[in-house]
C-alpha cells in the first residue's frame, strides 16, 4: 500500500495558472488568497492528510465503524485524527469568518477537500456532511438558530448531518413520510425513521446536529409539504452548554461495500426535539441549496479516489517487474509500466482524473465569482455555468471514479485482488459516490431537463464560446496541439447536434432522451474535460516556452491532454448516436421482454 | 437477495436451434446428446444450482474458507452440497466414459458450468481447475498415470489444482523457479513456493492432485526449462488406497476483495514427491493445452456472474417503487425498471450476457466439432475459430462480466452499496475474472499478435464470412433486423481496416497496436456478440412465424439483438480510432511524465 502525496503542484498549477488566481484573489473578500497563502494551505493540508489521515484509510476498511446499544465508536484513530483535524481549523477554511471560518475561496477548499478526500473517503465523509448543514444552516435559518449552531459547527466542535432519505424515499423526497408537530413553545416534535446517514451517530464530538426533512400535520401531499428541521442530538441550553439527550437514535448502522470507516446510520426520530429552518413547507428548497454543493462536493470524491488509485497503481506498476519488452531485442524483464498497454492505463487513469478535477475546479473559480464578484453580468454566468456543470461534476467524476480505480485494480494484476495491496479499496469506496446525493441517472436526467432543455440552451451559450476560443488557439499552435483541437472539434459537433436533437424531441416525448440521458452527459463531461486539459497544455507550453516550472510537469500536462485526444474523446460520435438514436428498443420494450 | 434460476430456455435455444444441436448429436461419440437428453440435464443442474448451490453465494462471502496450521476449513455447506455435487455425477460429465464420465458435448457441459459459475463462482472454481487438472493429465500423462488419478479425479472423489504462479513469475512463467530434483526411483523432489493456488487446500475430499510447474537442475533458462509435475496430497499406494502426506502445504490463504469462499492458497512444497508429466522441460507446452480450455472456462465465469447480476437487479427493479414517470400525467410511482434510464441499463446487462454467452457457446460448439469431427476441413476450420475467439471469451466475457456486476449495483441504488442486497457481491466475485488465467491485457495482444497478425487474418478469413452471411440475411428481413444489419456492416469495415492496419504494422512495430489492443478486442467482441444475438433474432422470428416456442421469449430475442446495435455497437468506429492512431501519447511518454 502506497503512500499519499497530494499533487500539490498540479493543484497549485491550476489554481495560479489555468485558473488565474489573480482574477479570484481581486474580488472583495478574497484578497487574503494570494499565491503564497494557497502554497502554505495545501502544503499544510498535504502534511496532514499524508500523515494523520492516509493511514487511516485501510486501518479503517480493516476496521469500520461499530454499533453497540445505539452508539457508534468509530475506526481506531479517527477520533484522535478528527480531534488534530479541527485543531488545525481545517473545517472552517471556507466558511464565513463571522462564525469563525476563514472565508477562503471555493477554488482552494476545494482542493484542501480533495485532499481529506484522496486521503480517506471515509474521514473526509465527516466534514464535508457538516458543511453541507452548514450551508443550510448559514443560507436558511434565523439568527438565533445561527448564532446557536454555526460557530461551533465551523470550528467542527459539532458535526452536522442530512437526514433525507427513508426506506421508501429516496430518489423520490416527494414521499417523505417523517412527521412534525408543532409544539407550544415553537417547536416541534420529530418522529420517523431515517436511512443512510452518513455520519448519523459517532464518537468523534460531543454534539451532532441532524438537519432532518418532515412533514407537519397538515402539510400537502408532495415535495410542497416537506418542512426543514435542526435536531440537535443534545438540546442546547440558552448559554451555549449541552443539555438533555433528544430522542434521536441510532438503531443500526449498515454493512456496505466500502468506506467501512464511515459511519452509514438508521436513525429513529422519537418525539425528537426539533427547530424548523425557515418556514413550514419550504424544506426541500432549503435542501435544494444544500444539495447543489453537495453534489459538487461528492465529485470531488470521485477524481480525489481516482487520484488516489492511480498514485497507488503507478507506484506499483514502477516496481513490479515482468516480461521484456514486446518486439526488444533485449529479453531483460522490464517494470510493467513498460509494457504498453499498462503504460494506456496509466495514461487513462491519469488523464481522466486530471479531466474530471479540472472541471470541478473551473465550477468552484464560478462558485467564487458567482459568491462574490460586483459585476452582476459576471455572476449570472457563473450561475450558468454552476448550473450546467454541476451534474456533470457529479456525475463524471464519479463514474471516472471508478473506472480509474477499476483500471487500478488490473494494472496491479493478480495482487489487485488481494485487499492488502490497498488497490480493490479505492473501488470499494468511490462505488457510493455514482449513487448518493443523486444517483448519476438522475443527474443527467438534470442536465437534460433543468439544466439544457428547459432553458432552450441558454447555458450552454454561456459554455460552448469559452471551449472554442480554446480551442481556437490550439488549432493555431499547430503540431500535436493542433490534434488536440480537431478532437475536441469533433465533440462540440456532436455536442451541439445532440443539444439541438434534445431541445427538440424533449418537449413531446422526454422519456426519448431520458433514455440515453447518460450519454449526453458522458459527452459534455468528455467535451469539458478535453477542452481544460487542452487549456492546461497550452498554458503549460508557454510557461516551458518561458522556462517557468518544473519542465516534466509541464510535459506531462501537453502529454496527457494529447492522450485524451487520442484515447478518450473518438467515442463522442457514438455517444450522440447512442442518445439520439438509441431509444427504440428501450422505448418498446415489454415487460415479459426483460 | 434473489433466487438464481438457470436461464434453461435461453439456453436451451441456444443449444438446440441457434448452434443446432443435430449437427452436434450427429458427431461420433455424441449420438446420446438429443434434445431430451440436453433438456433433463440442464432441468436436473438448473435444481442443484438453485437449490444447493446458489444459496451458499451469499453464506460464503459471509464466512470464507479459513486456514489454520496448514489446513483449511472451507465455507459452512460447502463440503456438503460438494458430496451432493460429485454425487449426481456432475463432475464428470464432459469427461472421457473411459475413465467414468459421461462424454457430454463441450457445448452442454458449457451450459452446466455456467450454472454452477452463477449459483457460486467460488463454488465453481473448485470443479472448474479439477477440469483443468483431467485435461492436462489426459492429454500429456502416461497410461500408469492416467490409472491412477484420472478416474476419482472424474467423479470428483479427488480434485486437482494448477500451480503455475510464484511470487516473481505471474504473467511471465519463464521465470517459474520451483526446483525439481530427479530420484533414483524415477520420482522427483519438488520444492518451491505457489502463490494464487485456487482450491491448493480444502476439506472436501480425502486428496487433491497439484499439477506443478519446475526446473529441474539442468534445465535451460526461461519457458523452455520448464517441467510438469504431479504432485499428490496424499501419496497414492499401489491398490489405489492413500499413502503419506506429502509435505506439500499450504502456509496461508488470501485475503480477497471477493470469492471468499475459495480458498487461494500459498503452497509450500518441501521436497514433495512429484511424478513428471511427459518428459522434461515440456511444462509449458502442457499447461498451454490446459490454458485454453481454462480460458473458455473463466470466460464461462464473467457471463454467468453477469446472468446473476441481472436476475438480481431485475427483480430489485420491479418492485422498487420511486418517483412517476417523465412526462407523464399520471403522478403516481411507478416501479423503477419503468424508468427510460433505468430500463436502458437493465437491457444493457442483458444484451451484454447474452452477447457473451452466445459468443461461449458458439467456442464450444467447435470444440466438439474439431474434437469429434470425421471431416478434416471442419475439424481445421472450427480450430481456428477457436483460436481467434478464446481470448474473446475470456477477455470480452469477463470485461462484460464486470460491466454488468457494475450495473447492477446502479440500478439498485443506495441498495446496491449494502452488502445484504448481494449486489456488490457479484461486482466483487467476478473481478478477478479479468486477471487470472492471463489478464485481459494478454488476452488482447495474444489475439493481435498469435491469433491475426502472425498468420496474416488467416483465422479471420474463416469467421468473417459467417457473420457476413447472417448480415446479408437480417438486411434482406428489413425492419429492424435491417438496422441491426447496418450496425453490424460499420463493425466489419472497422474490423477489416482495424486488422489490415494490424497486420502492417505488427512486424516493424507491435508497440504501436499493443498499445490499443484491448480496442481490437472490444471491437471484435461486440462484432460477435451483435451477429450471434441477430443470428438469434432471424431465428427467433422465424420460430414465431411458425408459432414455435414462447412468443415473448422470441421477441425478447429480437429486442434485445435491436438493443445492442442501437446502445452497444455504436462504439465500433471510435474503437478503430483509439486502435489505429491512440498510441502517439502512450509511446512518446517519458516516466517522468506518469
Amino acid at each position: 500500500m502506497t503512500v499519499y502525496n497530494a499533487p500539490l503542484n498540479e493543484m497549485e498549477f491550476l489554481i495560479k495558472d489555468v485558473f488565474d488566481l489573480d482574477t479570484i484573489t481581486a474580488l472583495p473578500g478574497y484578497e487574503e488568497a494570494t499565491e503564497d497563502m494557497v502554497d502554505a494551505i495545501l502544503d499544510e493540508a498535504g502534511k496532514l492528510g499524508r500523515d494523520i489521515i492516509a493511514p487511516l484509510a485501510r486501518t479503517s476498511d480493516e476496521q469500520g465503524a461499530t454499533w453497540k446499544d445505539n452508539e457508534v465508536t468509530t475506526s481506531p484513530g479517527f477520533k484522535e485524527a478528527y480531534a488534530q483535524f479541527i485543531e488545525g481549523g481545517w473545517n472552517g477554511i471556507g466558511f464565513d469568518p463571522e462564525y469563525g471560518g476563514m472565508g477562503l475561496p471555493f477554488i482552494l477548499s476545494n482542493a484542501v477537500s480533495e485532499i481529506w478526500n484522496s486521503s480517506s473517503v471515509a474521514f473526509g465523509l465527516c466534514p464535508m456532511l457538516t458543511g453541507g448543514a452548514i450551508e443550510a444552516i448559514h443560507h436558511h435559518a434565523s439568527d438565533e438558530q445561527k448564532a446557536t449552531y454555526l460557530e461551533k459547527m465551523i470550528s467542527g466542535e459539532w458535526t452536522g448531518t442530512m437526514n433525507l432519505t427513508e426506506p421508501s424515499a429516496g430518489s423520490d423526497l416527494a414521499a417523505v413520510s417523517a412527521k412534525a408537530v408543532p409544539q407550544e413553545d415553537g417547536s416541534y416534535k420529530i418522529s420517523g425513521q431515517k436511512i443512510f446517514i452518513t455520519f448519523g451517530e459517532h464518537d468523534m464530538t460531543d454534539n451532532i446536529i441532524h438537519l432532518v426533512l418532515a412533514r407537519t400535520p397538515d402539510a400537502p401531499a408532495g415535495s410542497r409539504g416537506i418542512s426543514l428541521f435542526i435536531v440537535p442530538k443534545f438540546l442546547v441550553n440558552e448559554d451555549g452548554s449541552l443539555g438533555e439527550r433528544n430522542p434521536a437514535y441510532c438503531i443500526s448502522i449498515e454493512h456496505k461495500l466500502g468506506i467501512h470507516g464511515s459511519p452509514t446510520a438508521t436513525m429513529s426520530f422519537e418525539e425528537a426535539t426539533g427547530y424548523l429552518v425557515k418556514e413550514e413547507n419550504k424544506g426541500l428548497a432549503c435542501m435544494f441549496t444544500m444539495m447543489n454543493n453537495a453534489r459538487l462536493n461528492v465529485g470531488n470524491e470521485g477524481f480525489a479516489a481516482a487520484e488516489r488509485a492511480y498514485q497507488c497503481a503507478r507506484e506499483y506498476a514502477m516496481e513490479r517487474v515482468q516480461s521484456p519488452l514486446l518486439g526488444s531485442k533485449d529479453k531483460t524483464s522490464v517494470t510493467i509500466d513498460k509494457h504498453p498497454d499498462v503504460r494506456r492505463m496509466l495514461l487513462t487513469m491519469k488523464s481522466k482524473t486530471e479531466a474530471a478535477r479540472a472541471i470541478s475546479y473551473f465550477t468552484a473559480r464560478q462558485q467564487d465569482i458567482q459568491a462574490k464578484s460586483d459585476d452582476e453580468a459576471a455572476r449570472t454566468n457563473a450561475d450558468a455555468l454552476i448550473q450546467l456543470l454541476t451534474p456533470i461534476v457529479k456525475a463524471y467524476s464519479t463514474d471516472i471514479g471508478i473506472e480509474v480505480a477499476d483500471d487500478g485494480i488490473q494494472v496491479h494484476g493478480g495482487m489487485g485482488f488481494i485487499e492488502e495491496s490497498g488497490a480493490p479499496q479505492w473501488l470499494r469506496d468511490v462505488r457510493i459516490t455514482a449513487i448518493y446525493e443523486g444517483t448519476n441517472g438522475i443527474q443527467a436526467n438534470d442536465l437534460i431537463g433543468r439544466k439544457v432543455a428547459m432553458n432552450g440552451g441558454a447555458y450552454l451559450d454561456v459554455l460552448m464560446p469559452l471551449i472554442k476560443e480554446d480551442v481556437a488557439a490550439a488549432k493555431a499552435k499547430g503540431g500535436v496541439f493542433a490534434e488536440m483541437a480537431d478532437a475536441l472539434d469533433v465533440a462540440i459537433t456532436n455536442t451541439e447536434k445532440a443539444t439541438q436533437w434534445l431541445i427538440e424531441s424533449f418537449k413531446d416525448d422526454p422519456k426519448q432522451a431520458a433514455t440515453g440521458s447518460v450519454h449526453y452527459l458522458r459527452l459534455m463531461g468528455n467535451l469539458c474535460g478535453g477542452w481544460l486539459l487542452t487549456k492546461s497544455a497550452i498554458i503549460a507550453q508557454a510557461k516551458l516556452d518561458a522556462g517557468q516550472g518544473d519542465p516534466n510537469f509541464m510535459k506531462a500536462k501537453i502529454n496527457t491532454a494529447r492522450f485524451f485526444g487520442e484515447q478518450i474523446l473518438p467515442v463522442s460520435s457514438a455517444l450522440k448516436s447512442m442518445f439520439i438514436k438509441g431509444h427504440g428498443a428501450v422505448l418498446d420494450c415489454e415487460d415479459e421482454w426483460l
